[in-house]
């Protein structure tokens, strides 16, 4: 698998990890359980280094996680501190921790080198947390490697083809392309339609100027500002990047989110809503409604499209004009992770004792 | 899998294919699409060259079918003609077609090099075009691979134990053998049941003698002819093949399909029904309700056949009497492998550019 | 897989093999057909030497087996003694056959050289022919090599943690360790637990000594009596074996037996129930429930243990003081593969021809 290690990961919604309550995540075909301590959020290689039951079957004891099959107890630093009948712990007995962090209401784990984890790597995504936009947020499991799911996110020709009727997006986003800009850490796309009344579901009576700017990050995350501009705005900015609080409607925001979680799988999380100056809850509703159906039209075709590799011996692209994007950020990746295996990051899973 | 690729293989029923609907089938463990064109039937390998997706998501547009990803436009020769946004589109950018006919209701596919196909070739099957036959349809799939499907089919010996209830067949499938031909692609059974009242389920009146023919043709095509005659018209016959059109009553066509899906996989594609002159939509309907059951246990009985082959190491047979049309049909098929491989004819999967 | 081929595997309940129907089993990855003979039971390979398809789909004839697909008919030796349509029949044709016994309310299959299979081997269990007991008795299938239900077996300091609720057993199963034994086939274990009340569900008035005793023998046996005596009798028995008739309560029996299936499946059967003279069918029912519910938490942990153990490169275990049972068990079996496979013992599926 070509993803880069010394990234952070979404690992789950923060509000699906209940306190007291272990949780089973995978990541790059890594088992790990995710649980809360009393003052944080702690990840570890979710097998016992007794006999490699795992952790997620256990339960929490204030700052400590103990296993459900023999009661090996360990800490928040992954030491096992107790042995039940056994008086003396084993100098050096302790599992895999993984660093991990809570933020924009995601939580997020890095796999690399723990010594090497930044936090300031961690993409500006927006969360529940944030008072200026009304979210909603859901995920979806792809029997599908993350890359497609990339690939998608980093090409909306396809929104002409695949979400005509869903997002109601029209031809344009086939026939001309988005500025692009290479960041350090991802890719940037800019698109202005000019003269439009916006998809079908949410009209305006007016023709405006249509823009909306995403960045995609390592190591798989989208963060799109969505937004409708006087008529002719797009022109008087020499369709540069507009002042976002001129925006006249249609002002939303989406953070999206895809985790390999093995090599055939992938868990995509996302996030959609209005800013409170341009929308209410019920128009949030409105938009999770469409992109639920949007996403499920991804799912069925990037699905369809890797049982189609999975049949093909040495399976060959022909890239197009819009696969420029797909190009940059897979040869950034691919760089990261080369750099990575150079500097001895392990592309195994690490074993079980230190 | 030894299965010759200079040969037709049935792919649908036409009347399974919907104009406007691209189809994806499996044949030789490849997907492809098939599609009704203006004023012909195209099969190409279901994937686009442009990104692998399969084109059977796709849509048609008159003569041509374009992607359903983003929007590549091909014609009917495979050749791409449209890359939305981009002006230009690569030269030699095309996708792989078979050759591909509808006759006799179904939608053959030549699974060889295409500047061989040989219509010719294509076995004489009775469709629904035909006004003599009053037929029903259906198909089966198999998880099992076609190859004992075949070896079913070329020892009827099987009758007397899996079908004596269904197809009420008596002891003498198995104790007698029918006389064996062999054809230059395939094998000709002919059997005489003396003195019979024919199966419980149409049971006549008075003895009868009942004749039955069946060639067995290449790639895996049963074609069968069942009539009753007066009794001691076989004798009269000197046991060799009677005029057909003197039969008194139970005379039925079956033609039959064992398409080779996947390694482990076939569909299994079946007609049955009475002449115009011996029966009705209702002793179709009839018959097809024993064929539904009398599949069923072919299918039962196969399937567990594989799974057996699957956990046994080194399998060996033991061939006995009733083998004989097994044998003959299992070394024509080899030696035409034999034959195409020699000649070059690829058994892998072909690029997605030529 | 590490399991001796020399030993007597439970392949089915007695009351669940019927007369006049062949079942399918599989032990050792080995597709295996049993059946009732006029006067015993019979055991082959479950695959008939024509071509494979599996015996049990096929019928009794009184002493005879008659395979379902083309009719080869089989004597109770495994020799092929007809085959319809063929007046001579193969010298030597004829399928493996395993050494069989129902004991206990078992069939036991000797999984080794059939000349050395020992009746004497079989283990001691307690079967429903015994009138001093009232049992139940069930089967569970786990996706998990049998290894590591014995491994649970052989270690119930789990039981504290895993059936704290459905045993209610408490911390002391695994603060404190039983007596061990080594046994020529097996390891016995034994222990007191002293001024208790016994489990919530048995609650007795007064404060008791509850002992229970198991050996867990080749190839994975549990035999288990568990009592309640008078408080003071472990200490007045110097913590040794008591005399079995002087408990006052709580006299259980339990036979349970692991039959690895698959390389990552395996059967678990079991019975339990009371001595006739402390308890009746009601109690049996009771007890039955609490297994029932203990039983499927020994299934969620072990299959949760099986998938990450499969998705650990080179695990590795931190042995603790309670694995001592495990270590001797799994050394036994390992010395036995290592002295059967000098012997001979072929580790691979027997031909189907002798």
């Amino acid at each position: 698998m070509n993803y880069p290690r010394r990234a952070w990961y979404v690992a789950s919604w923060s509000q699906d990890l209940e306190p007291g309550k272990p949780a089973a995540v995978s990541i790059l075909d890594e088992s790990i359980v995710l649980w809360r301590a009393e003052d944080r959020i702690v990840a570890f290689a979710d097998r016992c280094v007794h006999r490699l039951a795992p952790l997620s079957l256990g339960r929490c004891e204030g700052s400590r996680l103990r296993c459900g099959y023999h009661g090996i107890l360990y800490d928040m630093e992954g030491r096992v501190v107790q042995i039940p009948g056994q008086p003396e712990v084993p100098p050096g007995a302790r599992v895999q921790r993984y660093a991990v962090v809570e933020k924009h209401s995601w939580i997020w784990v890095w796999m690399g080198d723990l010594s090497l984890a930044d936090e300031t790597l961690i993409p500006p995504a927006v969360g529940f947390d944030d008072p200026d936009w009304i979210l909603g947020r859901g995920y979806l499991d792809y029997a599908a490697e993350a890359r497609l799911i990339h690939d998608n996110l980093l090409d909306f020709s396809h929104l002409s083809y695949v979400h005509a009727d869903s997002f109601g997006a029209g031809p344009s986003f086939a026939e001309e392309r988005p500025r692009l800009t290479a960041l350090p850490r991802g890719v940037r796309f800019e698109r202005w339609i000019t003269g439009t009344r916006g998809p079908p579901a949410r009209k305006s009576d007016d023709l405006v100027d249509g823009w909306s700017t995403y960045d995609f990050l390592l190591p798989g995350v989208l963060l799109m500002w969505s937004g409708s501009f006087p008529a002719g705005t797009a022109k008087s900015c020499d369709f540069e990047k507009p002042d976002h609080d001129r925006a006249i409607g249609g002002v939303t925001f989406t953070s999206q989110a895809v985790t390999p979680t093995g090599a055939r799988a992938a868990r995509y999380f996302f996030s959609w809503g209005p800013h409170r100056d341009h929308g209410d809850a019920a128009l949030r509703d409105v938009l999770m409604g469409i992109a639920a159906k949007a996403f499920n039209e991804d799912k069925t075709i990037i699905e369809a499209q890797q049982r189609i590799l999975d049949l093909t011996p040495d399976p060959r692209i022909m890239p197009t004009v819009h696969d420029r994007g797909v190009t940059l950020f897979s040869n950034l990746a691919a760089r990261l992770v080369r750099e990575e295996s150079a500097a001895g990051e392990p592309f195994l899973h690490r074993g079980v004792l230190s």
